[in-house]
């Protein structure tokens, strides 16, 4: 499959440029007789938004979703379902200088590289508006998800330098994550962000972070080995998202410099009726694994962070590159957001959801055949 | 495409079971006309088989590759080229004990979670030696490669808790990489390391670490926008490898904590012809985007780090479960790695050679099309 | 991929129910720079409209095409390209009568029995009028293809049954073909199966027929053995037309009766270049294998013939069987063709085109690496 | 994927040539569980070897399967399945003379052309020998398939332009298919073949024929519209192999010429329980379609015929051209068949199986849901 299309069994194709006429996704693979409406894409596209007097771009869009086909009377068909949202607020003339000049931190150069020219209007396909495309069609994936009672939930984890506290720690509220605009589960802690990055919008500069993720009801037995494992295919997932520099899975980085007796998760009987005669229930004692052993899920939380790059779009004066091949000193101008991170937190959870729901599915065809039903 | 098969027009599919008759690999979509041999191959095996009095286990196979199909007069037929080798030193008789009951850390329970069933011995193919058949392919793409120039090269970078130099510290080396055991491109970070290994044998613990690998050579323009970029499909292919628990790219997730003006890259002009007329050759001035800006190669080195975590299988005392579903004491016999990065190391070299080849094909039929020609 | 998905590197995804709010395509993988505009989709959409007084449905839509991406300054970008028709003239009321029968000779319980639900609007997604997002589609790969100097032709070989005259028949006249409703490239025949439709219609009733299809200016060496042969991806492509029910290459099904002495097409020396210093130039005497042989093109013209069935929906009283299971008489209202084999010949083309764009990008990146280039 | 892999969730991949050291397959995605012994592939390949004094050829290979992976204590483990078969009675040096030469009716000036270079020993990859890897692959496919009580029947309905007697006909027999050399349901008929094979033999001619399937059991729902048909499937299947030169679903290019009313099934009320609470069982009282409407099975028998080419290796004096661009007088030496069409009968049902179970399983991924399940 060419490079728009992710998943196996359960796909979603993307297309759209920052300031061409729409934004879309097709979802296919979907099984048929899931309640689905504009409403459920609506609201996830909303969380996607800027904040009001938020670290975002000042761009405002309505993205209203507009759902083409795949459900009929409230309920999916089982037919591809098309989704598409117009660019309404594009000023496109605010790119005219960038025409011909290689922003820093950007794909324009590796882009024109490639394919020989570029839409050079608010980074093309290459801005992070193409991630509308996918939180529309994780709006479907969570639907789903949410049949099965597994629940996906991101968070900003780490923002401009400043780390949040933990879930384990007192405090920690994903209640107050949807609170306020940086996605921070912690009051004490946003308004620290908030503060730092407001000096950095003062400076002229911009700021990264860290995105946390867990996933709840999750089964055990998700995951294809060994090149189709959930942790393969999360990894890809996340580093897709255009900023997004690093993932870890449970004790991460971290893992690696310790010893296999202090990172090992041990099982314990679980009190629950058996997976099957032959297979018992367990869950484990601790969770350094972040719920993958073997590339397949193990029915404890699933727990993995990205890391995303600073915003390379700053207004401070840079040294860069023009199509002549000429040095020149840049200033972009623009809306830009200071710091992207709040923002990639519903495309995690979008992405998240599109690969549990390929691998739930995947993983009843594949492997638990039960022969005699 | 089920779990076993990897790539998009350059795929490796991989087979085989660690105490089963045979591993292997058929590698289909590799260009007719390369020159190709059996010794291409055992190379790279060699490269992974365990060290003499180092950290690995003390399994000692031949691991001669078989060559089946796809090469004709030491040239690449443009049809699959399939590879076995023979699993010949199995000692099942060792896991016995292992069939009932699930090793901390390790799949066990999880694949019997998802499939029923499970071969005990030795992992099945749940086991480390399941890369032999990733190296055997990866040493084909590796051979296509060196006909356009491109180099990969991985090193152990931190292992049993101990940082190894970087590559622009004074003593880097990787022609000592190759010299010592452990992949270290340094003798002294080797020694302290291999004590620190000896003193966790002693204590019948063990050890994980990082591994890095840098590419040279690579033309700007490999990846696929937007799913399939390059550092989504590196990351989903060092992902895929059984003890792997994170992985970043260039700066990585140090770069989360940056800001904008001092982790972007600046272009400068660079001193060769333009890439076609309407675009110039450019180099950036710093590399914290690890050679891909958007998902796409920048042309500069491509660089990135995995984390291993330690090695599950230790002989120290550990709570476990057994299939009853009761609590039981495991103390794990048999033959086991301290410490697998270094081993890792030419695994980590073969897919990535995997991922550089099959975009380095796509993007000669997606993208670089001249009509006129 | 899910089952709405054509292609391996040039793809398209399809989308869209009978009497939803649209229907439309997203193509992906087709190289950056191709000219293309709303024009070239909306001329190939035309010929698939019914003709006035044909034998065609009444249902009369205007099917304007609208580019949402991948096309900008009016040549492609690379991206993916999103087409989408408003479905306008729905007389969704004409089918409530339907939405608790099974039609016969339709899809209505198969696709019960598969998803559990159904769009019973003028068939939902199992319409003919699917076919528009494949035309539109094959608009993409036909501008593409035109750049090669290859050109794909079809048309109305039989309908109603009444054979139309060969190409190597006098009178025979592609020209002919795109001037009368029924595609049919010669005028008496022409008028011959228009009166017979007329006949049919009069009686409540309903034909077929057999479209053929011919390509010229196609290079050697297109299709990827042994399961992406030219003829199998073909094949694919043409029985995945809702009324196809057989598919022969060049002398098809006569040649199972014939010997290998008088069916064998010998090579003859070609005037031209040699293909490359080991490769001669060369054509056949005959083309009994329709351009293909060991499903690779042969450089000679490229021929098939696809079979349609009737058209299922007639206005004669038909036994059937209802939701509760009980049987009933059914007489079908609503606007309905007689003959669908002239609105099938853009598609056939069109099917045609996107396999063939494909295997000619696949040719390149697969197999023609020069590797000193 | 590149042309050497078929199917998306239940895949194989074959490799291997004519006259290099093995052939074989990996097959992946089988569900976990499933009874599988070597015996299972030998059987099945054992009806494709060539019979004693019977049309083929008189290269006699042991063709005795290895299974390499994927099978533990006699039953599948989920993961890939490699089978391997040797090549043990090449007589390569028969072929020297064909090494600077392009046989007529063959594909080894298409293949040059596609790939440049060409092992021409037996027509390498493109001998008819390559499809004993499908038939191993088959075997699996079938085993599965018999767990759901699915048959796959093939037989020679016509050969060397003889026509044999149908399913309804007195006297078809498909024991009697099984118990003749060429795999006719009719022993008169077969003697009748068999008469005009060896006239052709003494002339040194060939022949080709008509291998017809029916598949008994078949659940309704299978396939995937709308590329995914289950007819649009098995085409492909079918025009993969190398003789095969067109394929009718049902009544096929005869319903061309039809009327709807004739044409059209009837459904009636089947005495069974409903499908689900919304969908009651039925059946047609006539299969026209042969089984598929829409796409989708129906469960009535799936019925299908492939027509194949006469042999194309013949040992008449033909005129040809050769690497150096010279016409040549060929007489084609060595062991070959007269008539392929008996031994393309296990093909055709190894490939019938191998869509089958993939869309099996598809199925109960993509659509069967149950949420409350």
């Amino acid at each position: 499959m060419p490079g728009n299309s992710f998943g196996t069994i359960f796909t979603v194709t993307t297309f759209g440029e920052s300031h061409g006429p729409a934004l879309g996704c097709v979802v296919d693979g979907c099984p048929a007789g899931i309640p689905l409406s504009t409403q459920d894409i609506a609201r996830e596209l909303r969380r996607r938004r800027p904040g009001g007097g938020g670290p975002a771009t000042s761009r405002a869009e309505a993205d209203e979703p507009e759902l083409l086909s795949g459900v009929f009377e409230a309920r999916t068909l089982g037919t591809p379902i098309a989704i598409i949202v117009r660019n309404t607020n594009q000023r496109s003339t605010d790119y005219d200088a960038l025409r011909d000049v290689y922003r820093p931190g950007h794909a324009d150069w590796a882009w024109e590289a490639k394919y020989g020219v570029r839409d050079h209007r608010g980074g093309g396909r290459s801005s992070g508006r193409e991630t509308l495309s996918r939180v529309a069609a994780g709006a479907v994936a969570k639907r789903f998800l949410s049949e099965y009672g597994v629940t996906v939930r991101a968070w900003t984890s780490a923002a401009a330098g400043i780390q949040v506290i933990r879930p384990e720690d007192p405090g920690f509220s994903l209640e107050e994550a949807e609170a306020n605009p940086l996605m921070v589960p912690h009051r004490e802690s946003a308004e620290r962000i908030m503060e730092r990055i407001e000096t950095l919008r003062a400076q002229n500069d911009s700021a990264g972070g860290i995105v946390s993720c867990s996933v709840m009801g999750l089964p055990p037995g998700l995951g294809e080995p060994v090149f189709g494992k959930l942790d393969a295919r999360l990894a890809a997932a996340m580093l897709s998202l255009g900023a997004a520099k690093g993932i870890e899975f449970g004790a991460g980085f971290a893992a690696a410099s310790g010893t296999g007796s202090s990172r090992n998760d041990c099982p314990v009987p679980k009190d629950a009726a058996r997976l099957s005669p032959a297979v018992p229930a367990l869950r484990y004692q601790t969770n350094n694994a972040g719920g993958i052993l073997g590339g397949i899920s193990t029915g404890m939380p699933l727990e993995f962070k990205v890391a995303f790059k600073p915003v390379p779009s700053i207004s401070k004066p840079q040294q860069t590159t023009d199509r002549q091949g000429a040095i020149r000193e840049l200033i972009i101008q623009g809306r830009h957001d200071v710091c992207i991170v709040p923002r990639a937190v519903p495309v995690v959870e979008a992405m998240t959801a599109l690969v549990l729901t390929d691998l739930l599915l995947l993983h009843r065809c594949d492997t638990q055949i039960r022969i005699s039903t």
